[in-house]
């Protein structure tokens, strides 16, 4: 038995995301295991590190699968250049430990939100980020970006599909920085709920805007109101930029 | 009269370049002109610094308008953000002197091309760059590139579409950086002739992949032969990047 790495960037934008969903509906997932399963000439199946949602975007995800012999992993990369979409790329494949599980082995992983915040539109980014044409104050943001840090029930920022055990998560650092109007905020933590990340975002956004204050964060967090962590950022401004093990 | 000049960037993807054509082309200059037109309640044009291609796209395309009486500039960027669609940006718009004129002021003009060179596609940068999947030796473009800067008549490296008088122009640089598979070419120059940057690019690829010798390239532009320069650069890599006056 052979275990192998690999890392995936793709444009989320036409996709169900990462996770297949069974029968015909449309996920990298599923796109990746039928070009592995060409490759392989068997039925082969890949495990994601972070299950991105409908329209969210990867700089890298990683993944991993298994197979009874060796292979070659210039071929396999030469083969799904030529066979995957050009939205989706493995831009690694390597031999990893026996033991590697993408899924259950990540450590941390760091999510990118990028928010265009001018009056006009950025052509380049229209589709790869979010359009917030209220001036944000950036200083807000970092002041209720604090209160997210540490551990913490994050019940009112996921949402009533999520399935998770146990809602409590650790975030290591939120940070915010401003580049002539493309705010990028990244997010690290040792895990995140379904919709975590943009909800997370969206109240960031929210304080940047003034329609709440900063120091009321600490009481939606205790509330475990889903409905006071009102705003679900865009699905195309978030990418899932790495994950360490 | 007052004269205006505006800063405009565009992703040219479904434009048939800057250009009006009359009628119902779609085009960046049409498209702006007819919001400038409601914008001031009567027929309005607009005089651009470069004639970018179909599928061309700008970072910064310099013009200028002229009025009878003052505008309030913020109010104008505003219209724009409103009514341009979002892949069309006007990012600035200040009061000008009255002989300043977008096409005839230009000095220098800086085109930038972006080539994706690894056999895996970049799903970010597909629509915005070249796919290069065979490797491409830097040096050996650089060395190409050193041949086209200084005064040359660029007759094999335009179309016979080409309408300019002259086929002399000057190119002050031509600098190639590669980062990590992503090749940046940018060229500066007193003026470019319809797809001159285009065919010099390409150009430097079949130098980068060993089609032609650099040391050939004098030869091609004393030559005067179109065909000589065989490769035509995808629209779709190239910006105007900035133009100085």
């Amino acid at each position: 038995m052979k275990n192998y790495q690999m890392v995936i960037r793709y444009d989320g934008t036409r996709y169900k995301g990462w996770q297949r969903l069974g029968g015909k509906e449309n996920t990298i997932q599923d796109k990746l295991e039928s070009v592995l399963t060409k490759f392989m000439k068997t039925k082969m199946e890949i495990i994601g590190g972070g299950r991105t949602d409908a329209g969210v975007h990867a700089i890298e995800q990683v993944a991993n699968f298994k197979t009874k012999e060796p292979i070659n992993v210039y071929d396999l990369m030469d083969y799904f250049a030529k066979y995957l979409p050009d939205d989706i790329a493995v831009t690694a494949v390597n031999e990893a430990e026996p033991d590697f599980h993408a899924r259950f082995g990540v450590k941390k992983k760091t999510y990118l939100y990028k928010i265009w915040n001018k009056k006009y539109s950025e052509p380049f980014l229209r589709k790869y980020s979010m359009h917030v044409t209220k001036k944000l104050d950036i200083e807000k943001m970092k002041v209720a970006a604090a209160y997210f840090t540490g551990e913490h029930d994050f019940t009112s920022f996921t949402t009533a599909r999520s399935k998770s055990k146990s809602m409590v998560r650790t975030l290591y650092s939120i940070e915010i920085e401003n580049q002539e109007g493309l705010i990028l905020i990244r997010i690290t933590g040792n895990g995140f709920l379904h919709n975590m990340a943009r909800k997370i975002v969206g109240t960031l956004i929210m304080a940047g805007s003034n329609d709440i204050k900063p120091k009321e964060i600490p009481n939606i967090l205790l509330s475990g109101e889903r409905a006071r962590a009102a705003l679900l950022a865009d699905a195309c401004g978030l990418y899932l930029e790495k994950s360490e093990y």
